[in-house]
């Protein structure tokens, strides 16, 4: 491989749905593969475009938004590095359901969708590993709608915030990873109503100075959200736990 | 094959998954595969339960719902014969995220998780079929955050009604496929909003009399809900896309 090619199969190798491709696969996606950087605020792609590239987000941060023809918008996802988006589109040529915004500078690598495609069609082991990457993708959705239909939004906080400690591990303090009109945009509030979610979640076990977050009580905090550990608890790349089952 | 295991490759080969896989894949299936009845109301599984089985509804009306520890209820997904379901839970070996209940007399074809994941893993089609469907149900789940975050009751309901319509060809008039008070839990309604919904849509190009449903001025409806024609669409089974892309 070229210098290029090799800083691309290195970035690729990141992301977790290509970690253990092998290395034949991986040199063909890494030849196909441009890397583009953009700034805060450029839009990558519109919703309805066709969905000429996978996109990995190797620095920055990146919200998918659906939007209604008059405008108004909701910011659905927010990738952060390295991870694959916008497979679904990808994989079946249809239209993005979301357009993709950086929210800060990034840098991305992007694979035309034929490549992808055929890669998929010739190695069973990467089509297995986007088969478990799109369940934990399709899972994730079906919390977000069970947070949007069963939980207000001092809940839907209040679950995010254990998420973001559960997902960093087993501490108690965490800063927010990205500011808190973005948070709230994601959470469905106004960053009016994010502000008196915070301070109503003071009484059930969590401090926010600036960024920082302190949950003081997590078993409070939980009892008020009504969180399930198991059933709310955002999953990792499921792509390892598939494979383990075909032994 | 014994007569059993015809006969469930025959009901096997009506779901979309497995319409197109091979003679070999589809008679291990149908060797795994049990049927089982069950009457209205009867629950086929609780969230949070290890997924034992791909489910196959064959007829009847399935209902899939979250909920909370408090016994609050959502229902996110209504499934008609034939449809796979609870796929994702079952390829990556988690714990089911949604309860099931039949909410109609119902028959289902259970596959045991283990024979569905060999089979995934030893017929690199099958894989391909199913990351085609997964894509599928993704994407189904953006649409309906779009539909709750985007859009008032009364919109959703509009907008129900023309995805009813358009998946059953292009008639004006179509027939409810189950209850008002199911279609409100599924559009996230109490069933007295549903009425008002109804009654609100009358303006807006719809008429309903008991279960059919009429619409009189589809454009006007389609401003009203703030349709995009493509976005909002719900998708076929995407398997054979995936495929077709291959060559």
């Amino acid at each position: 491989m070229a210098q290029g090619e090799r800083d691309h199969a290195e970035l690729l190798k990141r992301a977790p749905i290509f970690a253990d491709v092998s290395e034949r696969t991986l040199k063909r996606l890494a030849t196909a593969a441009t890397v583009v950087s953009c700034a805060r605020g450029d839009v990558l792609f519109e919703a309805g475009a066709d969905p000429d590239y996978l996109h990995i987000l190797v620095d920055g941060t990146v919200q998918l938004a659906t939007g209604t023809p008059d405008g108004r918008e909701a910011v659905v996802e927010i990738i952060r590095p390295v991870d694959a988006f916008i497979m679904a589109a990808v994989l079946t040529s249809q239209p993005f359901l979301m357009s993709a915004k950086a929210v800060e500078p990034s840098r991305l690598l992007l694979i035309p969708g034929k490549a992808i495609r055929e890669q998929v069609g010739a190695d069973p082991k990467l089509a297995l590993t986007m088969l478990g990457s799109m369940a934990r993708q399709y899972r994730a959705m079906v919390r977000q709608i069970k947070d949007l239909r069963l939980r207000t939004a001092t809940q839907r906080l209040g679950t995010y915030l254990l998420r973001l400690i559960e997902s960093r591990g087993e501490g108690e303090r965490v800063v927010l990873p990205y500011d808190k009109k973005l948070v709230a945009a994601r959470l469905d509030m106004k960053p009016e109503s994010l502000s008196r979610a915070i301070h109503a979640l003071r009484v059930h076990g969590v401090e926010v100075a600036d960024n920082e977050v302190h949950i003081t009580d997590v078993e409070e905090l939980r009892e008020f959200c009504k969180v399930d550990r198991v059933l709310d608890r955002l999953e990792e790349d499921l792509s390892t736990l598939i494979n383990s089952r075909r032994r």
